[in-house]
């Protein structure tokens, strides 16, 4: 294992101080519990965005905590669950009286130990739970679909939603609706090797990809030979198309997602072959964004995210935002 | 060899196109000759930015083309020099009638290139070379030093001063000044692998790594074994300080910058430990930057940049931007 690390067991904490300090105009870290919540909280009456997750996906989910997205992230260890007395914390900082709203990916660690804050926890609260990989049903550490980097689209359009003085239910409407319209597939050319394990997480032969990786590096659909980008990138789309079934004309938002150790020249590649696909669809792609959003370590590979967009999720997508990871 | 790749002839070309529609509100695109400019050009009477070198060091220069930074990024093949009429053809496209300022990493294909253009172009012009990399004062490539990850520093601050009214002399003074009290070194834990050559640039055995590597693989000061990331920090620092030697207490810029293959995770460890250690020198540690900026493909490694600011660098590193890579 080759990775810049001086001790394991300080590997998170090093590092998320370094990211605190690195983003300080934006957001605070609080330790044991460990939570990093935005510098400047919102207003009073507005319903707080809280999500979490295992570390090793960065920037998910630090990286989208400031105004108009989240108000605090939990980090457990890598492709850890955190714990619920995080989020019992960084509730109990963040709310502003209007309540909590949880995101949360499926993972089954993640969700009991949500579902184990929220059953503790006196502020009045909901969860929307993520569940946008369509490449498998059911997986390693998750029953139902996996959770992915559609999160970021949920995490920004309910970000927007509650900035702008939404209340809980109409936060948790929109942040179902994202997420139902909401489908992401990936493909891995590499393993990752998680820093405590020391191994890479599978092996997989030189000539060999993926196809429906998970994020934690869980089995995806099947094991191929490598084939063309435009290959891939069609059986991403098909797959993804099957699940939301947007009829033509509807106005779409992409994301082309690297998984870590994928250089961006080849995700502008896959940006340009999935527009493509995308225009004989007769889709309207309306908006697009490329980069490292939801990793896997240093995993090889990508995976493309679709969201059907409507008026009002589109202008909670294009709502100013202001993230160490995203802004605009 | 893996990656997303169609046909080697035209990835570069497609991968720019999806560039430009993944960011067509901030830049637009030229092909043959193949150059990137801003969308809205900047008012008549303001000097000219343009920058350019090989691909595969994304989202140098592309990624900085916008209010702020640069007017224009001529992208050569892979670690290949594009060539004069690409830097030609956006001069004249780019001229507002003050001069062009050329921004040049110290690579010979690129020096060469860019002489070539200079001699020809009537327009007033002015190149800053940028060789900030202190591992090794003659390369592969180079003559005299490499331009590496303070190209960024180079191109934020003069950007900054072109885009307030500063004139070509100025622009020019400033460049060389941002470039001599700039000093970068970086390590590899791996090879990248150029897609026309289809195998990896240079062998690495498992436990080693290349201290003072080069952004196209070039050999450093010396292959090691792996050791703390703590001991790699101060060695990059060791030889980075040396060359800049600051006073205690001058405040200073740092710059982490991941090569391709690098986790988030482990470059915000890099902060945290080049933080203290510049703490401990006494300095005054004023802005800092993590990400990856300038990278060598999907090459495992990073870089540390250090600029000993004062308040004019300062003011112009703080100026907005808003460009697809950075924006503030």
């Amino acid at each position: 294992m080759k990775k810049f690390l001086d001790d394991v067991d300080t590997l998170l904490e090093q590092s998320l101080q370094g990211f605190a300090a690195a983003h300080a105009d934006l957001v605070q870290l609080h330790l044991h519990p460990t939570f990093l919540v935005r510098r400047h909280p919102k207003p009073m009456g507005r319903v707080s965005l809280i999500s979490g997750g295992g570390s090793g996906h960065e920037p998910l989910h630090l990286g989208y905590v400031g105004p108009g997205m989240l108000d605090a992230a939990c980090p457990g260890q890598v492709f850890t669950s955190p714990t619920p007395d995080q989020m019992l914390a960084a509730a109990k900082t963040v709310d502003r009286g209007a309540g909590v709203l949880f995101i949360v990916k499926n993972y089954a660690g993640d969700t009991m130990n949500f579902q184990v804050a929220s059953d503790m926890l006196s502020i009045e609260h909901v969860t929307v739970l993520v569940n946008d990989d369509v490449a498998v049903e059911s997986s390693t550490h998750t029953s139902g679909r996996r959770g992915v980097a559609g999160t970021v689209v949920v995490e920004k359009v309910v970000g927007a939603a509650a900035e702008a003085g939404a209340d809980l239910n109409t936060c948790k409407r929109l942040g179902d609706r994202a997420n139902a319209r909401t489908a992401s597939m990936g493909v891995a050319f590499s393993s990752c090797t998680v820093p405590a394990a020391g191994v890479p997480t599978f092996d997989i032969g030189p000539g060999e990809i993926e196809m429906g990786v998970g994020i934690h590096g869980e089995p995806g659909r099947r094991r191929e030979l490598i084939k063309p980008a435009s290959v891939i990138v069609d059986e991403l789309l098909d797959a993804i198309l099957a699940d939301l079934s947007p009829a033509a004309g509807q106005p779409v938002l992409l994301l082309v997602n690297g998984l870590g150790g994928t250089p961006l020249m080849e995700l502008y590649l896959l940006q340009q072959l999935a527009a493509r696909r995308l225009e004989r669809e007769g889709l309207r792609l309306q908006r697009m964004r490329v980069g490292n959003m939801v990793t896997s370590l240093e995993m090889a590979g990508a995976s493309l995210t679709l969201t059907v967009l409507d008026d009002e999720l589109l202008r909670l997508w294009d709502a100013p935002a202001e993230t160490p990871a995203l802004r605009w």
